[in-house]
């Protein structure tokens, strides 16, 4: 081994951190323990009988394509399928606006491959996605976080935040939110907070990213337009992924984007992994030619607002006076806010201790703020499972609550 | 759109070139054009029947995992075969030396994302893969390229290199070596050499990259042992994938290092895309499993030596006076040398009317050198294009040679 093999490592490598979550997630392996704490998709929503089906179709019908490299930019009949999908939601878009990522943290990846320099200015929510706290920290990005309100990212600390960074001569590479049924928080952005986003994105000349993997899995409400649409001139980077509405087991995600900006991620993921698995993607873009993706997205739909409002209904019945969440209309999560003065991580050593877990709230916000909140996932545990845990969480919040 | 895209990108970005080939392969993608410029493998390799029956095994028995988020490390099944794979070889490895990559192109990047910083010197032979150039390139790695004979990259003037840069305070990220059927050289290291430049390594301090996609597919000669081997004290990192010796379409690559450097690599992947395909990787690991890899191989091996020796033959047969070419022992490529005064790009455009192609070798040489060299891939075409191809470029090479 070399002499000194901390010292040769980049700089960038220095400054990152293992994923929390993944790190609790090894905690919460053992099978007595109930855990909201992960970002799966319920198992019993995977496709696996018309998988079989189509995954023999490519085998019998076009296994030299789908076993063979394939185009950086992705498969066009995929692209091609995607674009079909995003014309319900109005976007006017072509191949050049389409480019397939492996997954969405590979699009938030190369995101920080394009833009950010060490030390350049990144402004997030707080609370906001660890991925992409992750991905923007491991190319030296500094993150100035956004305080939210039942509507998501305030857009009076957001121009507060463009102006002193303008008058400290900051310009920041771009703005990045989850505008739909938000990771951790549970909040939509109702389509006034969005125009409000994008004036002064347009004011300060800056990029938004929009983050939309939950999108498509709305329970209630309206649809709100996406920032892509509302803008409507190029300014917003709009990334999405089967991961939550199809299988996460394929790896499959997508940037849509002004095609001047496409081509930077063709030329970044060209240098990182050359192309995404062609066999997924042949695989995913006869699921939706089929229209076995609309037809099961409806009963994925089905099954999660119910654990949702079964959440929410132990939540109700069970959780101490002090103790509040959100109430998302889609999603995978819900965000809760224990008393200011109780700590999440100490909660989470009892919670282990009562066999359940959850991600504490802190680690999404990259002030370091956040101590007394917590994210609880409701579409991967069973009912019984979403009863029998809340239950066991709201025992460990009074006993931390006799104890403060 | 923001007023100055081009003004907000990152430095390493906008150092970054489209890939050479990839472009030059959009020129050659008309039919009656007989390629030898890419790197694929023949697509009658691919053992489609046996792909049938173990995709179906996995969809049967396993879909929830193999549907659902991995490990960063990769899958440990997997992870078990390969390590039997390469006890064949030798390697004393178990499950801390072994991570899983979204195939061999990742691994490049993230060596980069781990040891790179801006302005980095690494040492790289003349000539050398373009991925892995790329991939450096990407973080703005400087390389500094050492000269090859016909065991590779020579060991004195690596000395030369290292004391230079030892003079002048420079310390090199590491050396990147691809000891087996060289790409794009066809050579390989001899023992004797690979000790050379590990002794070199051990008195410089510094580690060595052995990247191996060919190891596998040796049609003649004696088996050299790996630089991970012959070392035997975590100096090497060594790489492997799949896309030469199963297929190209899974994506499937690894990285074997000292768990030190390995845990370097599982922190740089969470934050570039979380897991490599659990579906593809739970299809490969049966595959190895139930002994089809080894089967296949063998096969592949028998069909690769058959298109070399072909081309060779061809080569013998049609090429005019001063030109020479490598006859690699395993492999895909072989290397050709155009007399001093003839420049490879003036020819390919020639050539692409003469309806051949191939790649020109100034784009594997850091230094801009090698321009009147080329590269040749055997293992796509079919034995008629092969002969017919090759009296193709022998015609164009002559002509242009008529006009020196």
């Amino acid at each position: 081994m070399v002499s000194d093999l901390q010292g040769i490592l980049s700089t960038n490598i220095k400054g990152m951190k293992r994923s929390a979550i993944r790190e609790l997630l090894k905690l919460t392996n053992r099978p007595e323990i109930i855990s909201f704490a992960g970002g799966l998709p319920a198992s019993d929503t995977f496709p696996v009988e018309q998988l079989k089906e189509i995954t023999l179709e490519v085998l019998t019908e076009e296994p030299e394509k789908a076993l063979q490299y394939g185009a950086t930019e992705g498969d066009i009949k995929l692209r091609e399928e995607l674009i079909k999908l995003y014309k319900k939601w109005d976007f006017d878009i072509d191949l050049n606006n389409l480019v397939i990522t492996t997954a969405s943290q590979q699009g938030l990846d190369l995101l920080s491959k394009i833009f950010i320099n060490p030390g350049d200015t990144v402004i997030c929510g707080l609370p906001s996605y660890l991925g992409g706290l992750s991905a923007f920290n491991s190319y030296g990005g500094k993150m100035v976080g956004i305080k939210f309100d039942d509507k998501g990212m305030r857009s009076d600390k957001l121009k507060e935040t463009l102006e002193n960074l303008k008058s400290e001569g900051i310009k920041p590479k771009f703005i990045y939110v989850i505008p739909d049924f938000q990771n951790p928080a549970g909040v939509t952005m109702p389509n006034s907070r969005r125009k409000e986003i994008i004036e002064l994105a347009h004011e300060y000349d800056v990029l938004i990213i929009e983050d939309s993997p939950y999108k498509e899995l709305r329970f209630e409400g309206e649809h709100q337009d996406s920032l892509y649409v509302l803008d409507g001139q190029g300014q917003v980077i709009t990334m999405g992924t089967f991961s939550k509405i199809f299988v996460p087991g394929f790896r499959i995600g997508w940037i849509i984007a002004h095609p001047d900006i496409v081509d930077k991620f063709v030329l970044g993921k060209q240098a990182t992994d050359l192309c995404t698995p062609a066999f997924v993607q042949k695989i995913a873009s006869r699921y939706l030619a089929k229209g076995y993706f609309a037809e099961n997205l409806k009963l994925t739909i089905k099954k999660y607002k119910e654990k949702k409002e079964l959440m929410i209904k132990c939540f109700e019945r069970e959780m101490p006076e002090g103790v509040t969440w959100t109430n998302p209309e889609g999603g995978l999560f819900l965000f809760v806010y224990l008393p200011e003065e109780m700590d999440a991580r100490k909660l989470f050593e009892r919670a282990i201790k009562n066999n359940v877990a959850f991600v504490t709230g802190d680690v999404f916000h990259c002030d370091g703020s956040g101590k007394n909140t917590m994210r609880m996932n409701f579409s991967y545990s069973s009912k019984d499972q979403i009863c029998e845990g809340v239950t066991r969480l709201a025992k460990a919040i009074r006993e931390e609550m006799a104890e403060l």
